[in-house]
């Protein structure tokens, strides 16, 4: 089982980026412990990371996706809003996508409150910080083995 | 750790109920699963369950957690939608509260993205089927670990 | 042939309140007249009546319907506009359900043209008074005779 | 007693229209059986038939209804939703009229929720297929008899 | 100088429609009114008149009257507020066309405050009861000879 | 007769201010040219004028004119669209009052089809330059005639 | 002169809850010092105190107040703004009914400025903490008196 | 192959309205165009033309097109954006039809951005001025070659 | 303790306008009555009063309290719906202020139901009559007391 | 004659995206079709070909194509109804251009409706697959040897 | 070249309202600045300050630069958002007017995004607290320049 | 000092692009003008130019500015309304930023009123055309003097 863990503009800045929404961890050090969290939890699972400021190259990564993964965790950040192109990507690849967000994006501004990748995701994990990357990844774990 | 789950109306008809969308599962046998991932994952905590169709009832229980449980899963069900009431006492109880729905409700009808409930929940699961009850209960634990 | 029929908020005060929108009889007095209507009418159905003016006990009764009723006529009154929890307990039920209005709902205030409980009934009567009643049992009743 | 049931755009294909929302009869057939329940029910009515896709000539019959007939039972089709003047109508005629459609519009297209026509009605039926003319009948006659 | 006074739905009801907001007057009342106005203004133009409830037939009028008329006076009743048609026509036939309201429209139903028709005339007067028309027809005679 | 004519915000501007909106004339001559229109259609009134860029002075006016005067005509310019103040000051002094434009507002910007002030006038009239105030003076004057 | 005092959801947290904005006492407190504020200002008057989380015993309430009270003092609380029954059975109890609140509802959330409950009281008091209850049985007092 | 091609309000005033807008052409050059196109591209189709300002007569001619008809191009004008009833009657014709437009309806005003018709269309064809027509045929033609 | 009572457009008026509103005593007999009860409640307070009918008047009066006033009550009528300019004003001065309405304009026209006043006021009082005055007397005093 | 045929997000996905909306053809297919077209029909152009899922590398497209192309035919997919930053391109590079799209957009979600796009192109074409594009050229191609 | 500095409701009160936003320094302060900064920068102009908080008289000075300056600063604070009168009066007077706000009106609340005023200004600076006077009158100066 | 100067999609186009709203100065010219500027005012500040048409390489720019400036001017032209993302990045650098327009966006279209962009920037410079870059470096370089 191949998992792409995708993530969106301004990721790469976690750590930094206001640290009292977002938390202190950096990007790699969220993957890092993903990685420990699936070891812990037995998944057998292969994870890979991407992350990227621009809308194309997750349309481009969602669509290679198609032939060479199970699933995708994607943290669409602030496209996750504006983006109607990733949301028909993620319908054109057609691979079971959970989406993450690290903090809770439906008690935040009120254009926080639309989403267009939702329409095509099967879950959305929101507000558990680093960790809705794990509950996501155990989640559409059980997904594709219940579904497979 | 005492966690109390709460599930607001119509979810006792769960496995009668349009299966398509809420799966075959009855509520009873969602509580048992819940209860066999508590214990697999070895998490120290107990659990209590409440079903009702009343929001006055839903608020009567979150109330009193207050002196009673460390923190709250809670699928307000239609209410997220309508309750501004069970959304004010999540906020006086001031007990760390997880909202979880079965289906992706932001995939479905316009009227069920508007949320009340979420502006005082610390996170959100949603389209996990019954394993959204055992992501925030993991998700929930790990939360008030590091919390406390 | 066993129908439920159910009365939401205020309508017990029938007779006493806003004659002028509501007449004068009283709800006991519609469901006497109902019931010599279906006996004039020579319909072979057994009439059970409910009024509350609680949302969760509404949406208990239709979900005991569930195994008791082959059709439910039901007022929500003032629920109609505001309770998506009651419509999803007619889905949920899944029994043929008329939703019926003393008034003419449609030529009134803003608020009471949205009507969630609609969604998911077969048909609507709103207008004819008391005689809303007996239209909606005439117009049930055939229904469930032509579709078993 | 003279009532004239009015019929808008397109009604004139039933039977073969979108059978699975307007049912298999053609308007001719609804109208043979409307007379045959209104014997059946011994109402004392004369009953004629207009169909138009004009909404002008809606308007003229309407108007021409105030000196020849008691009541009115319009299915206003499409116009229902566009038509102010057909509303205006209703209200210039001063004559009881009932508000039909075969079909529940209450839970279809959000723009067919908007009801122009309504605003001048006594009442609305909605969802009984053919029958719902039969139950305006029955509750416009009892409406006239009633009121004069 | 020619003018064509066109009179859309329901205008050939007055003297009997809701005489409270339209006056007791009927249309020929109106019309004689405004001959004997012109005259005992001295205005030197002949009129022409025409009353239809069918929106396609007030399309048909305005566009002959760019053959055969210097100016119109439209009241389009009900068809101002939903005739994108109307409107065009006037724009298409680019003769000086006046609208005309008996009643103040901007003191109604919101839904008659949305105006198409006005946005190719060149005024418009509202509320005066049947002298609307003989303002718009002085205003409209001096627009035409200044014009001109 | 006593009818006072009031001017709102930047109407002392006209003859400079945008004419190929507003036309060339000043405010001056078109109150002149409304005398002289006054006697040669031999109304009996006695005429008053006052103009300011002042909300609060207009309403100062309009209360005023409770005592001295049978009828008012305001173009309240930019105020028509955002004064509720003055619209409840026409309904205090309890005058016949008429709104009268320049231009045809209704063929103009969005934010100026909002009109409070026309809710507690009897009519309107908008668009024939400064014909309208004739006009409005001479539809006042009747107004005023038979309704006393 | 009997009055009956109503409190609707998560007011009987007052004490604990969110006291930024709710203050420290607890209802029993506010209750206590009501009396004493009646008995301070002498009004003639008997009060009896509820409080409830559940929409339907409000009603309840309510209803019953139309045979054993002359007024009645409601804070609804997060119902106002989302309960058109409880609009409605102060409609039908048809009792004066002022509406109460603790903070001032109009400089808080968007959410909170909606309000069904207003549509049928005669009066409304936000924003004097405890006070307010005490304001508003001073104007109810006033109000019975000098009404009857 | 028989196809059908219908022209609504105003388009007979081509040649001579707006033609800034519209050209200069008018709707018999555009038809005469029309065929020679047919010829010269070798579709074997014939060609039948209606124009009307009449709601309803569009309606009836698509009605009766059901029987006679492959294929209909339409360009409902004004219409497109009001009438639900053209839109209903597209659906009970229930045969291919594409919608024409002389300019680019979408670079246009708000109003003329809203279609009902579209929602029964095939496909949609906008500012290719009287090519518009042309291309629409050729695009149906190939169409109901490969459906059929 | 000074506190400066505010009144703004047209209520200069009361005792003449629309009294089934706001009833038949002057703004004179308003203030008298309240110094009246001033003095019954033995509040230690001296009180001015204001009134106008511009906006910005009302402002300077807000912006010289500052020095002058310990609390204001202000009844800014109309201009409550329109005026930023005020409610900054209210801000820049930073006394306590209450707002208050004779009538309860949170059952009227739905534009008296925005309120910019409101953001910056502690507390609003609507619907007492001129009760209302007195009930914000009281209740500012009260304020100030337990905040000073 | 040259000509650039730019396709937007996911249409390199063709052939396998959601058949049932797109079709079975890859856009290769579609491209060789398409010069096929061209060939058959005898339309000298040049024709060049680019897909990409960047937003940036469209508009970059877009503006080189200022000194090297007569005309654009540009299907931008998802982002038709999300990017003003294209439509301004259009409209920099200011060269005829015409909009394609393979599914009729406007019979399907609401957010499909909104096209910044078509704001600053000549002509729309949708629904006919990908017969769309050849539609667009002959079109195209008649507007560049009329206008030149 | 002469300049006129115009200043709306309370920002006379600037160095004690609202530090926090608008800053410590006062208007007489921010005036002599603006000055000394002019002769710092040896621009050849002349100033003259206006600050008042009513509408009327902020339209009054407007329409006396017409006469007498060459371009105009203003900050209409609250004004901005509710005055079409002030915008009317800029482009009656017809004078390039520069808008200037102290703080970021981008960035706060909702009510502040919306501005009559610019509609007619040629440039708008925010949130350089008091140096956006001075960037104003640099830029307007470079303006006035080079437009003559 | 170092300060990055931004510029969006199209406006590498300056100079050729609608130079009616844009000016005939390119983007090269505006930057040579903007270090002349800085050396005529003496601002001891190092200038970096940047300009795309990638959204995605503005937010990379920006993030990288993090390290290396201390201040940023963007124009992020079209990207200012439809980009949350670029809007997060400024937050996530966290350095003083100024949003730069060279028309005034808010006297255009409706849809270029939203600004996301804004909500993050310390100030906003729109209508002077390139003088815009000179005010905002001006303005950017006295605040960072001030600040820091």
């Amino acid at each position: 089982m191949k998992i792409l863990i995708l993530n969106g503009p301004n990721l790469n800045m976690l750590g930094t980026r206001e640290p009292e929404i977002y938390g202190l961890d950096t990007l790699d050090k969220i993957n890092t412990e993903l990685i420990e969290f699936k070891n812990h939890q037995k998944l057998e699972a292969e994870l890979d990371f991407f992350q990227t400021n621009h809308e194309g190259e997750l349309i481009d990564k969602i669509q290679e996706a198609k032939e060479n993964y199970d699933g995708i965790i994607i943290n669409p950040a602030a496209y996750t809003h504006t983006s109607i192109a990733i949301a028909d990507a993620i319908k054109a690849a057609n691979i079971p996508t959970v989406e993450v967000h690290l903090s809770n994006i439906h008690s935040r501004e009120d254009y926080r409150n639309i989403s267009y990748c939702s329409k095509n995701c099967i879950a959305q994990i929101a507000g558990f910080s680093k960790n809705s990357y794990k509950l996501a990844l155990l989640g559409l774990y059980e997904y594709l083995k219940y579904n497979e």
